[in-house]
């Protein structure tokens, strides 16, 4: 494992996406707020095409990125404008903090250079919650961040919103006013820690954008801590809405505070683990205590939300004896075994709104924890895993009484027929409550291709309501991700979201195909490069077949060939179609078993003088290479 | 492009796949049919697996391979002994065969070497389609072949079936009786031209294993025969059930041959291609007697099925007029393109009878192409596409009419909720005649992953019903797949048909699911790869993070890391749990919304000795490395 020896060696990847331009859109509230957003410049006069932007600064060539200062504090000023924080002296960053009780001593990382010495939290008896503000009817920047962030695309709509949303209410229009009654019903959440400033504020909920994480993290095995700052950034470039650390094993607390100083998007951290390490890896020997200190130590550094497994409670671990893969959950099973061990109730449990005290201090959103998901299909909706879901509802309504924003995790490995159950339970058990779920894989026996696998999960819960879906990669199952794992997992998880939008409706979602759709029938190579999830990879593809820069251009393809080309066809087709008046067609909305001998005479009749015509311009299909760009 | 100048340069891949034997079953009804399966051999003392096989004999070790002979003729004697086919000489190859009014003259194909000089037909009179037999009551060797060849994992299910099946009709076994039903009644084909005897005969039908096909073949712009036959071999090695030469320009006929003689899977074309290239590339020159003489040229050579585009009739092609995309089929803008120049009918719908005359005879299958699918998710679900379907519905009763097996390809491009209207729409048209999809590709935005795009709505289409899954590669829509493309593509499709088979309930399909996530459970990482669907792919990942060999049997994986498991949690998990009674919990089959204090108290009570012993052991997560292998 390689060590840093010099914060310099930690690099990460800037500069604008191909085809694509940083801008800034102004709220239309006139309040000053500008938000990020990336264009993506067409050719042949085509209006260019604004869509979601997750990079943060690291695409805008007019920021320059120094990792060892970290991100700006873009939403400092907001934070200290409400009055309601105050600010004080950080908790000392402690040995076991990053670790040092672990087996392995060596492998030090260098602490962030500028640490803050001072950090915020609410004031005595103050809330600083975006529910807590929602439900006072104030709408923050943030709020109003969110709303123009999500209208992307919705003004170059033409057609109606057409789709099945199972229940999810999209308006044609995102408005600050309706983001924050979505948070205040705890239908949606802006996660954001007061001391994690440098995020872009983002919404999470059944009626915005479906979102994705992608996990990142070390563990004591593999992967240090440059790595995975590199990944974070990586990972934020092609389209995560957040990234969650899961590292485990030494360099815990450094690790993260050089992620989240450098991240525009809301990072998430399962607090269980490092605490786990505070106690030498030995599960019954937590202590709540412990576990609160660990809170603190993170709360302080500015996670945005917390994964608690509070749903494993001691009666539901006896179900998952008889399962065939058990408890899968690494915080699950550390909680299983605390139970076994004390024959007690999940302090996790007990202490649930002592917690919730701490989150709503520093506006920590919960990601309430499904430590009894299934690890297999034949595990999927057991009497464990649901048992636990209703447990993580009453914790959501508990959350609630707080005004402190919630969401819930979910699963896994469900097979297809199972899926739309658990949707359906959860919308039920948590009231609507964010769901985030983990693919679910359809099917265990392509270890290898669980990112597709659990892509084919992903792409429909998402369609029947999940608000954000987890990534998995190549590796899952098999080893950590590499860079390369994490783009695929990410692009693969983008699209999937993007194709449960478009089965919702979801007004922003159709122009981005339709552009690019349009662009494959017009020839325009470079468009439909750069309006691709991944515009390098469409290219180099492109170019494995038909190298030469002409065949950018070319009016075919590898596949027909300069030959013959169904698409230059078309655009026949449509010259003569244009030429007559074919509403007696396009205007039946019934189709019909069989058309009519009458209806066939009709078409003859119509086009029979476009024919000539044709016949007259003797056009050809054939297509000389030499013509060909 | 590189010629073959010695039949020595075909390669292909052979041997088993590892941790698998080839077996052969005998059909239980004592005919001396002989099925190939593949057995998956396990560690731990578990059952061997066995697994649908459609690699051929190049898999099996007892068989030497040579391309230049072919295979052995598996049906030549079952098609003899029936009696109603005479030998007669082929149809002299024609220059024009292989494409010689192309624009380039260079590049040569030898000739195959064992061509037939003379080929088989029904006598006059006579109908050899399977469907012909079965709707006599006969049951043929190629029933039986199908039968036991889907029973495969039948025996070794423990648990009753459990699926959603949308009103498919799956038995718990499959018997050569139900086999000939299926095909009597339209709802599944067998695919086997009587001049293609080396095939193992398979069926493509609602109530069996939902199949994948893999296209190959070249274009005048890329790749070479070598590389073709190689292909095809290489797909079928990865689960491609059927193979479609989609050659075009130069050497058709040759390259056919090669594919074909060398294949045990049925080999499907598009026959318009051909005839186009004989009419140098001139839509509108083309004639039925061209036509025909190029049904009779592939039907000789023992092409398996043909997609036929006689949907796209005069008045529909208006329709596509104000597409996004217009039509994308090459067939159907073909046709689009004759029928537009000629103002009249499709000659393929004029002459649909006749063409089933001589489908029959050689008993080739009809797909029936959708040369009117959406290319977009703009144009999905439109008028042309439904008045094609309805009209392909027509035509499949009159090819029942004469006892001809038929197939409907579909879509295309199409967003998730409007993929099951696509089904439930052709199981009306086509009176439950198998339907092909050709994804559908759920979002237009991801080109270089259409693979994943298509895959998951290939998994939603095949659980709703549809028989076989036309797959996509990574290159779609940007150029011709090489060899990897051609692996991921055929696996990406093969996960996709599993997780149909699961979510229907399929009998034989959870059997690996199960036996796959138990030796992950067990930390049986060899049996783990060897039941993937690619077992290289899986071990290369793993080995990237922990390449030890003692890695393979160590109780941890990189995720987690020799100090914390979740998996070795839950063995002790359920160590305990095993000791107590926890049919309290087990029982019940409602989920309360709130587990009440009694129940926790019971649980405490119940688990209270089983603490004490527990502490009394002792035990830890700590693993030492050193203990881990």
């Amino acid at each position: 494992m390689a060590d840093i020896n010099s914060p310099l060696e930690i690099g990460v990847t800037t500069g604008p996406i191909r085809g694509s331009k940083k801008i800034y859109v102004g709220a239309r509230t006139g309040s000053g707020v500008r938000v990020a957003m990336r264009e993506i410049q067409l050719e042949g006069g085509e209006e260019p095409v604004r869509v979601y932007d997750t990079s943060g600064p690291y695409t805008d060539p007019e920021v320059s990125i120094d990792i060892q200062a970290g991100l700006p504090a873009l939403r400092r000023e907001w934070i200290m404008g409400r009055g309601d924080v105050e600010e004080y002296a950080a908790r000392a960053v402690k040995p076991e903090d990053n670790g040092q009780l672990g087996p392995d001593r060596s492998g030090g990382v260098p602490a962030f250079p500028n640490v803050a010495r001072t950090v915020l939290r609410a004031k005595p008896g103050q809330n600083v919650s975006q529910m807590h503000y929602a439900r006072k009817g104030i709408i923050t920047p943030e709020m109003e961040y969110v709303a123009e962030r999500e209208n992307v695309g919705r003004a170059k709509l033409e057609t109606a919103p057409d789709g099945q949303a199972w229940g999810a209410e999209i308006p044609q229009e995102i408005t600050p006013e309706f983001v924050r009654d979505e948070v205040a019903r705890g239908r949606a959440i802006i996660p954001n820690n007061i001391n994690h400033p440098e995020t872009e504020p983002m919404a999470i909920g059944r009626n915005f954008l479906v979102k994705i994480n992608a996990n990142i993290g070390n563990s004591a095995v593999a992967s240090d801590v440059a790595a995975e700052v590199d990944k974070m950034v990586w990972s934020i470039r092609w389209g995560a809405d957040t990234v969650m650390d899961l590292s485990t094993g030494r360099n815990i607390h450094d690790t993260r505070e050089w992620i989240i100083r450098n991240s525009p998007v809301p990072i998430g951290t399962v607090p269980i683990y490092q605490a786990l390490e505070k106690v030498g890896g030995i599960a019954e020997d937590l202590t709540w205590d412990i576990f609160r200190d660990t809170l603190i130590e993170q709360a302080e550094q500015g996670v945005d939300y917390f994964t608690i497994h509070a749903g494993v409670r001691l009666p539901y671990v006896p179900m998952t004896a008889k399962r065939v893969t058990g408890i899968v959950s690494r915080g699950g099973s550390i909680m299983a075994k605390w139970c076994l061990a004390h024959h007690k109730e999940s302090f996790l449990y007990e202490r649930f709104d002592e917690i919730t005290e701490i989150m709503k201090a520093y506006d920590i959103a919960y990601s309430l924890g499904d430590g009894l998901r299934p690890g297999s299909i034949a595990d999927a909706n057991d009497e464990a895993q649901f048992a636990e879901l209703y447990t993580l509802g009453e914790l959501t309504k508990r959350a609630w009484e707080q005004d402190v924003q919630v969401m819930i995790e979910g699963p896994g490995h469900v097979p297809m027929h199972k899926i739309k159950e658990n949707m359906d339970k959860q919308l039920e058990a948590c009231g609507e409550a964010p769901f985030y779920t983990l693919g679910p894989l359809v099917t265990d026996i392509a270890p290898g291709y669980d990112h597709i696998t659990s892509g084919i999960g992903a792409a429909q819960i998402g369609w029947y309501g999940t608000a954000m879906l987890c990534y998995v990669t190549p590796k899952e199952h098999l080893g950590l991700p590499d860079r390369d794992d994490v783009k695929v997992g990410v692009v693969t998880y983008k699209l999937a979201a993007h194709a449960a939008d478009l089965a919702k409706g979801h007004p922003a979602a159709k122009v981005r195909d339709d552009a690019l759709s349009k662009a494959r029938f017009e020839f325009r190579w470079r468009d439909q490069f750069n309006l691709s999830l991944d515009p390098d990879t469409a290219e180099q593809y492109h170019d494995q077949t038909l190298p030469a820069e002409g065949a950018k251009t070319a009016h075919f393809c590898s596949m027909c060939g300069p030959k013959f080309c169904s698409m230059k066809i078309t655009q026949e087709v449509r010259d003569f179609a244009a030429k007559q008046n074919s509403d007696s067609y396009l205007a039946s909305e019934n189709i019909k078993r069989e058309t009519s001998a009458e209806e066939a005479e009709e078409a003859r009749e119509g086009m029979s003088d476009m024919a000539e015509l044709y016949k007259a311009k003797g056009e050809r299909l054939y297509l000389p290479e030499s013509e060909a760009d």
